[in-house]
């Protein structure tokens, strides 16, 4: 016991030791807005955010809404923008209605607790993003996590439920590996066992379907009664937010019951307009999505062809097995000192506890930026890291 | 069971019947960037959110860095301005170091799950914030729930709890109420009890201490070695987003293991340039705080005096009993109507079950505005809100 509360927090310590020992510490690198690193490691995948009509879009909606948006999306805080970011990002997909959170995690978190709960069933992918695990995790719903990309056992959980209510909780493209989860599988057994599927397409949104309508338009699963799609703002449109799309009885429960979208402050309107301005881009020029794609397919054969146990990339991301924690570090800092910025993901940002670098390509990278990034990736390996 | 998936989500159709039934539907009221309406609904209580020194500075890093950040904070999504606002905001308010979310509901989320868990004990106030209580549910910890504003309750809590380590959340200004916390009670028996303390001062913050500086500062706990403050950007500093601020061991550590932190984007430069901006202009403009202090008493007083059941504020937000949700909500349309914007909270958005008015006042209201939104509540009051 203390009087002073000095040593409240003294198993911190112990913790940040027990990181450091195992090569697992994380630091900051804050960026200048002049700087020249190639960069491989952001989910800007249409090249977006630097774009003058998104930037532009921003600033001007700064100046003429304000740099907030002062309240709860249910008081002060939709504007016109919001919601017709709302209505575009709903008639883009397809899908009958969107509602738009403050960002993706919260997106999750408001979906998932408000369409499941205590006597209803949750049946996840075990690879499925730290926000839907959250989301499963208060929502309270019994919840059955399934080995990664197996539609059959899903199908079998679902099958073998005792609840009423079930809902089936996957990403589309998963965030770590850059593959794609089985919809149409998944969409088949949720039907055939009156089950909702909850997509979260963050990372398929703008880079996959027709002129990047996501994998859930792609699958034709958009417009289906029983599927929710999530996405985010923050990556191939380039801002910030999240959004949910579903049927309009869907939409408008969760606009009544999300807590996240409920007790939140609404989207700034730079965002809402960014985001705005990058959906009428991709609408303009609705080759980008392709050539992300070639882009991430292109280093990701170089890669392999190298050596490398590299990612057949469904989308924007690429992940390269490293051999240790430490050795994903030194690589990715060695890139990184030769011009190349490259994410690292290591335990326990990672689910199969296998570190990695984890490469994301964008539409607006040249030959030459692909050149220059497969040779210091290459030339910066750590030992092992190549299979010859 | 069905193969079309048709009838997943027939059972929203009759929550949302309940709801209709029981008056507690909710709607958006877009608003546009011309509206002329008296705004005291909002919480921009020190008027900067459409501020040009904050909305240009808004429109001015949108330009420079980008309309988003474009990844987690540990990847590409820290630029300067994220570090330069958290040396500002740790600095300004006196702890030792702050981490920026993307909003205050992440940064709460963050913070308890992050500094709890399984084996360890929370004990909060019942009237604590959604944010609050969804971090508790998450954060696995055994939660005990003391009546509201009960300190001794929470001190025999903490002396009679089994577990090592305990961390006690309140909020400080209470967000439905506007009354605040027995800080300086609380403060002592965590320190006396070996407890963490957590406050969340969304509401002080930039309306309470001296120069805005918050609740916590105000009650000398800032720099407290088991306290720590969480706040937003989007309230007082009229932008979006969310920061947690406190000893720097503690921040390290949500930085390396907040999963609110780890697996977001960064919030966009955009936002964090306006908070950044804001806070200039509170520190050179030290009186703000009081003249939002001064119209909320005032606006408190003279509904009081007309015999309405207006809470005394201790802060910017003062909450107005209705006889039922639909006469609140009825009050809130005519209030409308007639040019003042009041917020409307009903169940499950309150704590106690009581439909109310929920007003809040901003340092930049003229006495003609105070005049004409009290003339207008009372005027457009429902039978029965006035007790004489």
């Amino acid at each position: 016991m203390t009087a002073t509360g000095e040593q409240v927090f003294d198993w911190i310590d112990a913790r940040a030791d027990d990181r450091r020992r195992a090569g697992l510490t994380r630091q900051l690198r804050p960026r200048g807005s002049d700087s020249t690193l190639l960069d491989l490691a952001g989910n800007d995948y249409l090249g977006l955010s630097r774009d003058k009509r998104v930037s532009g879009a921003a600033a001007a909606a700064a100046l003429r809404w304000g740099a907030g948006s002062t309240g709860s999306r249910l008081v002060t805080g939709t504007t016109e923008l919001h919601t017709e970011l709302e209505h575009a990002l709903a008639s883009f997909c397809g899908a009958q209605a969107a509602l738009v959170f403050s960002s993706g995690f919260a997106a999750n978190l408001g979906a998932i607790t408000a369409l499941s709960g205590k006597g209803s069933a949750i049946v996840t992918d075990a690879y499925i993003h730290a926000s839907l695990i959250d989301g499963c995790r208060l929502s309270r719903a019994d919840i059955a996590v399934m080995k990664h990309g197996d539609a059959a056992a899903i199908n079998h959980a679902l099958s073998t439920r005792r609840t009423e209510h079930a809902l089936v909780v996957t990403d589309s493209v998963f965030s770590v590996d850059g593959d794609l989860a089985p919809l149409p599988a998944l969409a088949e057994a949720c039907r055939a066992h009156n089950a909702g599927l909850l997509v979260d397409d963050a990372h398929g949104f703008g880079v996959l379907g027709e002129g990047g309508r996501g994998a859930v338009a792609d699958a034709g699963l958009i417009r289906e009664p029983n599927v929710i799609t999530t996405l985010t703002l923050s990556k191939s449109l380039g801002a910030q937010g999240g959004a949910v799309l579903g049927p309009r009885r869907v939409i408008r429960h969760l606009l009544e019951t999300a807590r996240t979208f409920i007790f939140d402050t609404g989207l700034a309107p730079a965002s809402a307009a960014a985001a705005l301005a990058a959906l009428n881009v991709l609408k303009e020029e609705p080759g980008r999505p392709e050539r992300v794609r070639t882009n991430a397919m292109t280093v990701a054969m170089r890669l392999r062809e190298a050596g490398f146990r590299a990612t057949m990339p469904d989308a924007a991301v690429i992940s390269v097995h490293a051999p240790s924690p430490a050795a994903a570090l030194g690589w990715a800092d060695d890139c990184r000192e030769a011009g190349v910025w490259v994410g690292c993901f290591r335990p326990p940002s990672v689910p199969d506890k296998i570190s990695r670098l984890r490469l994301t390509v964008r539409a607006d990278l040249t030959e030459s930026d692909i050149d220059k990034a497969v040779d210091v990736i290459i030339r910066c390996a750590p030992p092992g890291a190549a299979q010859k």
